[in-house]
């Protein structure tokens, strides 16, 4: 299923685009889309459902993060080994994990909010995983049962606040509207290899990025299994799962957002985000 | 006024400490301690209460912590100078923070439970800060405003998470049980200096750690208006603000967490935590 929320925010309701591409309500079947309906067996009961039977949705309209009421939103560092080259870090022996605050999620076509004093904001297109299940200590081998589905993730960085600030990159990873995520939450058993998933960023029309989940350096299995040993995982938290190489910081010469750009990111099955960016205070 | 949560994990109700230091229950007037009761005006509210119309609560009881539905734990990194010091590491030019997994989240007197291969837990007895109003880009003079009350916290930390696991200190921070929080909320406006508080930590009845807020190289009103540039901070959320010298890391020899050591901590007027050290899986 692709699973969506719709509507304002702070008002969203759930639905689903159907077979044919079509949205539909699902606010007569389920509350939101929350922990509580992202084990397997909650998913299987909305899948049960015939579609046909849920009023269509029409006409202009926003997109939320589709999932309401995340408690964690983890990022993976320097995942992807010519990503690690570009920013002159070393390909990591495990993986490196720091926290977005939570307040940073942010609808997947919302505005990117350049925050004051911002000189150095920066895109990074990544696979997200949303916990379905209740994850401590698994094992790698049954680390994707635990998953709910998969999404984009606009993992937005400030590279002054995160490399020049401390070291303590959470200072770059959180500010308000730097995590753009949807549009769609994508349930597991949809994607047939999670490891084979092209991702593309245009920055004005340009391509800045382009990957496939195939050359990260820990896997979505590897990456959940090694997060559950320091942290229990919750249905409804988010990993993004790092970005291939095409930031602003590895190009040369260096390129950050400014206002009035233009991003249109996506991955290979899960859909796209178009972000403007704008000056704080948000016009 | 003194607010706790009392009763079993998960079933907590809210309460408070009278005059003569007796717990009265507060569900009768309102739902739980959380974002909803924590700006000034509602604070007010129940402060107006004749709190001899409260039902006494008498017997054991358990202490949760004492606000709920926290969505940001965040931790100050090196604030008291001789703390770095004993870390090996300089004084901050500006405040250091990272984040700590709500899910560590854990009763003042709840078993700290010794992750699966740890060798180097640590104890940390901190002042915490519970946001009452949302804060966005503060100014330092107005930042106090915006804080509900302030409590102790351990900001348990496993140091070869840490330090020695790649660079970010997220990783040792939030381990399940290693944010006890609690027992009180005390109100902003019963603490006559937040800069002047004893901090103190034992472990097996050995004084450890011994502090005095004013010793801070950032001040409560600094730490709080310099976060708010960098995320929103909501009410709930919860700032520990750095630790004194006197911690494992810091002696010679070193000496980490054992099970069936015991910590008791506190903080002049904000009440003591006591904590037994437990192995995973949690007896």
């Amino acid at each position: 299923m692709r699973l969506v929320r719709y509507g304002r925010p702070g008002k969203e309701k759930p639905g689903l685009f159907d077979e044919e591409g079509r949205l539909r309500d699902l606010s007569g079947v389920i509350a939101d889309i929350d922990a509580s309906v992202l084990s397997d067996r909650a998913l299987r009961k909305i899948a049960k459902i015939d579609y046909k039977t849920l009023p269509l949705v029409r006409g202009e309209r926003r997109f939320g993060v589709p999932v309401k009421g995340s408690g964690k939103f983890i990022g993976i560092g320097m995942n992807y080994a010519d990503h690690a080259a570009e920013t002159g870090a070393p390909v990591p022996k495990e993986p490196i994990f720091f926290m977005k605050a939570i307040t940073c999620l942010s609808g997947p076509d919302d505005p990117i909010v350049l925050p004051k004093g911002s000189k150095k904001t920066d895109w990074e297109v990544e696979l997200g995983v949303v916990i379905g299940t209740r994850a401590q200590y698994v094992d790698e081998a049954d680390a994707l049962k635990y998953v709910a589905g998969y999404c984009v993730v606009n993992d937005v960085s400030e590279r002054e606040f995160q490399f020049e600030r401390g070291s303590q990159w959470d200072k770059g990873k959180g500010c308000d509207t730097f995590g753009p995520v949807g549009p769609f939450l994508v349930t597991r058993d949809e994607i047939f290899d999670v490891q084979d998933l092209d991702l593309y960023l245009e920055l004005n029309g340009k391509r800045m990025q382009t990957g496939n989940t195939k050359n990260m350096v820990f896997t979505v299995a590897q990456i959940v299994s090694y997060v559950s040993r320091f942290m229990t995982l919750e249905p409804g938290d988010i990993i993004c799962t790092g970005t291939p190489p095409g930031v602003g910081l590895g190009r040369t010469p260096q390129r950050f957002l400014k206002k009035g750009d233009k991003l249109r990111l996506g991955i290979a099955g899960l859909g796209e985000q178009q972000q403007e960016v704008v000056a704080y205070p948000k016009a």
